[in-house]
């Protein structure tokens, strides 16, 4: 942490800041410039409250330095981290398609778009049992009845089971049908519910906030990752900017920018962070040719219908072709799917 | 809501929207543009999910015309809705002035500070036993201790308690110490939360999310109401937007939207919505002129001890003078404090 | 500045950096934390390109120290800077009330509106000849006659004009007429108009732009200051978020941090802030309370015959209103108006 | 446009609005919702100013149907235009690779850039004579000089010019120099220098504002398209979000919005949109993935001596790898580079 001084901070006030430092069990290291002092912190710890030092006097700023996040650096840990899902490693050379309807309605619609998706090349099915809803008079999922109908629905197709648990209590159950958990983007700061998922035994796909910064998302990840659970799958799924011809807009630089600051694998959602299926197929394309380890995407097999995110769902025949156009996207980024 | 069809809309999909509509219930108001086919859904309930409806070809876009809240909405209950804290009536001319640090760190911080507010004039104590912290690795509260200690508080100078719950199974154990159970930005839109403290039997302080719209903050109250709880404080307490000199923006604009839309009282925090003490008095005194119902702030007997928020924590004479100037205001706007 | 190396940079790229700092002409300040090493540039003159220091191999990135504005920056002029509005010294004890029409549309209506501001208690007329619309199709102004017109309401009422010059060539024909030129929000960034006005011999109200930070507010005051002209008074027209219930967000933590760091008066426009007229008056009021030293409000006789912004335009009765409401408000925090 | 009542508006105060609409020339469509009337106006041209509506008594909103670009939409105009830059027809099959510095800075700098963008397949030059900068402090160009050099790595290279003009004045000077004339982001909504670029003879390359929406960047094209310009290429450079580990925001999605939305063909600047060098090859491969025409990249032989941008450039060799990755890339989605 560096701490700058105002301009006409006096010798005792920063004489004050030292003496407050040092009294931390820190070093310090002072920088006499023309206009300001400035006072270096060395030997901090991450969790220093800068705002206590901001509260001095004569202080005008603090700015950290180092990064918030140690378990989920790449500085800590160069090497990729690969979150198995099923047989495939995600974070690996093979791209993971998890597709699937936003929630499960009903044994009909799970099981057709279950044998589509697998059909059309996905690697893992999506749908939710219990789902978060904006309004309390929408519909909010079959809750374990569609948990079984998911584990029908992998038991047909052999594909794994990625849903979402809103809540403590639910994570246990999640847990006995999911092959990961997921932790959706309204939950991606509720940290009593991270930590119960980081307890779970299961790898985690978190969703980034739709106002969340990537640190913020990171520092999510690092508290599942506290817990004892490295198995953690990050997913950009749109930020909210004052664009309205989107529902959100794809960080698309949230690619490349966590490849770098992480170790563990990046999947997008083009589905929710567009929220028209007219443009799916384009930004699913720039996800994975931005180096993205995966897509997860929804689908449904009459969007008319569906119950929720009808106008953002792909019909099964589109999702195939998505798959087509990705994969040669893929081989352009020497990745397969 | 109203369905906007695509310019070169063909005569077969404008009849499958209306019989679509139709099917579902609903009366069809038909509009022939020169350019556009516009149907309007006549009867509708809230709950119609819109995408279903954008899935279907030809359509361009739907324009929701309803508002989604209903128990919420001032249309419904034109009346100002006042929530009992302590004596006080929240929503009334008397402004509620909730004051206390943001973490409970010891018996002698919160018992000098809530002597402190209590003299300087405040009407509530805040402070929380459960953080919730952007790094797992920062201090995270004292738990039930901290109610204790808040309790001894409320014994010791009379003030009503204000804290935060921050997942379902902390609600009953908040209930028996709050006379106000907070829920905390990141958990504004966590239902499970939101149902469980709509059943506790305690007045809520819903606090607006970083990233929520007005509408999600309503819809968010409406969870708790639709549990049969119509005691809901609304809190503005910042929005996020590009703006770097502050660590929020005030969205002051919500106070008279919000005075407008719903008959649920207003408060605003105005050391969230800044993040520097420096600023936290102007902004108190805007909130009243703008209309607010009370004011939460935090204050600290030593800000550069603080755990957390230290550099945005009012000391005890600044607080002070936060009233004397606000009480002026107050006047200004014919209320009380 | 400070320049903050990779955990892993090698004492050659330090070297490297440390000899282009120097060769630069700086001093340099040195400090080995245990995971970085942090670089002082001491000496420093605020242009420096931080970007060719970035570029450098193994730096993480640099961290300015210093503000970039000066001229307009309360270090080097503690004072309040007046600037004169016919007789009134914007920044003065007595609020500047700046109110008319969106656009002068008619004879008609702009000696209408000026009478009725006037008799309501303001102190200057607001109006434009020249619009900036976002649509070739829409009403543009009545250019030099809009001038002339308000010239004759200025003649009729005492009330000097504050009107816009949208380009180059329109700051000499609008400072024939203008006590004050107005800079839209669309322009804060155009820096050729910036100088032109800069050197046009009267005072300049320039409005922050709606996606500008306040630093960068501050960099389009200082190319006018540096032009010689340091008569400028900024104003806070809203901010574009995510929210959608109003056309801006007002930022009205912007009045206090502009008084902390400028000696520059601050004005605020809460009908272009809000977009609704149903919100002016309390915005108003909290502008006032947060510490403005102004208001520029739009008035219209017939809203509803606006040829634009007739949504956020109030009737000259309101506006007689919302000077008596604001005047209470002022009293409250020691102005009059 | 459709007109909401408030839930409880009178039968004069519809019949008021009726009559408006009317005798505006419209025709109007009533519908009578359980809650609500909604008024349709039928025969609207483009320009109706809403606000005027919005203050008539007991409407609570009105909503626009029509898009309000005309000449720029793809409704009106369904071929790709083809803007011709020299040989190459961008928003064809082969791709518009747009390369060169920052700004312009010596003859030694741009003759050495141009050869190795040359060299490595780019189709144009860029770089900036005239330079829109925050600080007026800043290095803002070398002016009519910048322009002769460009001249003349054009004469060695064949590329021709994309560079910008930030005035009207400067338009004339520039149109003599460059194959296309770019307006910046800061600029794109300064009118007057949108009439006059849409006069000079020259295609246009617009960059979106970093805060602007989709449908104000095709206004702006209308703008100069209604001058009789129909010669636009779009360009997205990021927008501002609350995002900080990058400069802007890459808005990815804008890019199959604005296929479908427009005919205009559309670039995009990675270099800008996210800040940082290292991002900028994973985002160009995105961009062209998800449909882009073409990108304009920073480069420059020596970013750490750059007046600008140095942290953003690319220096000649990761150019040349960009253009190879990106070749790829446009393969697998039909295109060519």
């Amino acid at each position: 942490m560096i701490i700058v001084m105002q301009p006409h901070a006096s010798a005792e006030q920063i004489a004050a800041v030292v003496s407050r430092v040092e009294g931390g069990g820190y070093r310090v290291h002072l920088s006499q410039g023309e206009e300001r002092t400035i006072i270096g912190v060395i030997g901090d710890d991450r969790p220093i409250d800068r705002g206590q030092f901001e509260a001095l006097d004569g202080v005008e700023k603090t700015v950290p330095i180092l990064k918030p996040f140690k378990l989920a650096s790449r500085d800590m840990h160069p090497a990729e981290t690969l979150v198995p899902l099923d047989g495939l490693k995600v974070g690996g050379p093979k791209l993971a398609i998890i597709a699937g309807p936003c929630s499960v309605e009903s044994r009909s619609q799970i099981l057709e778009t279950a044998a589509a998706v697998k059909e059309a090349g996905a690697t893992a099915l999506r749908g939710g049992a219990f789902k978060p809803r904006t309004s309390p008079y929408s519909f909010q999922g079959l809750g374990e009845e569609g948990l079984q109908l998911l584990a029908e629905a992998r038991n047909l197709t052999g594909l794994p089971i990625v849903t979402e648990a809103m809540s403590e209590d639910q994570v246990k159950l999640v847990a006995r049908y999911a092959a990961v958990i997921q932790i959706g983007a309204r939950n991606m700061q509720n940290y009593a519910l991270l930590n119960t998922v980081g307890q779970a035994g299961r790898p985690v796909l978190l969703k980034r906030g739709m106002m969340s910064t990537i640190e913020e998302l990171l520092m999510s990840a690092e508290y599942v990752m506290a817990q004892g659970n490295g198995r953690v799958i990050l997913c950009e799924r749109g930020i909210r900017t004052f664009e309205k011809y989107t529902r959100n807009t794809t960080d698309i630089n949230a690619v490349p920018v966590l490849k770098q600051l992480t170790h563990l694998p990046v999947v997008v959602d083009p589905s929710h962070s567009t929220g028209k299926w007219e443009y799916v197929i384009a930004v699913a394309k720039a996800a994975v040719a931005a180096g993205a380890d995966g897509l997860i995407v929804e689908v449904h097999p009459h969007p008319t219908e569906a119950l929720s995110d009808g106008g953002q769902s792909l019909k099964p025949e589109k999702f195939a072709q998505l798959v087509r156009e990705v994969r040669r996207v893929a081989e352009a980024v020497d990745r397969t799917c």
